[in-house]
């Protein structure tokens, strides 16, 4: 496949855009204590998502999270898990 | 360098040998809903032992992970949070 024919690189779901300031433009951060979650499991990520959303994850960062899932939907979530796990 | 001189991987510290059957040989799950770790950020990573150990997560996998990480103590957990930090 010629570089041209390479497939643009498919936006992150709006309800993500406030993930990147954290977490990196593709899910590889800047900051030494957040987590990389480019190509992370999908699953593992939607559970982690919901448990911040139901304060199952407390301490630390967590407050932050907690603050940025809150108005997620389920549908969101399944989203955002699905498109981190295909970063690169 | 020939691929003799290439360094053997460090062993994982006696404290993780609890780590691999669900994290993999190399923090590469087999298991679809457990966290890939593999190249994680130390500082993250021992950041959420020690909120396993201290009860901060909660909520599905959460309850094993509270089991497992109950007895390491703080070098454990850097020297754990280092290892998997360093996998490729």
């Amino acid at each position: 496949m010629a570089v041209a024919d390479t497939p643009a690189p498919t936006p992150i779901p709006a309800s993500g855009s406030q993930c990147l300031s954290c977490h990196g433009e593709d899910g590889r951060p800047a900051l030494a204590d957040v987590p990389i979650i480019a190509g992370q499991q999908p699953i593992y990520l939607a559970n982690a998502l919901r448990h911040y959303k139901n304060g199952q994850r407390t301490g630390g960062q967590a407050l932050v999270m907690q603050e940025m899932v809150k108005d997620l939907t389920d549908k969101d979530i399944e989203e955002l898990a699905k498109w981190f796990g295909e970063q690169k």
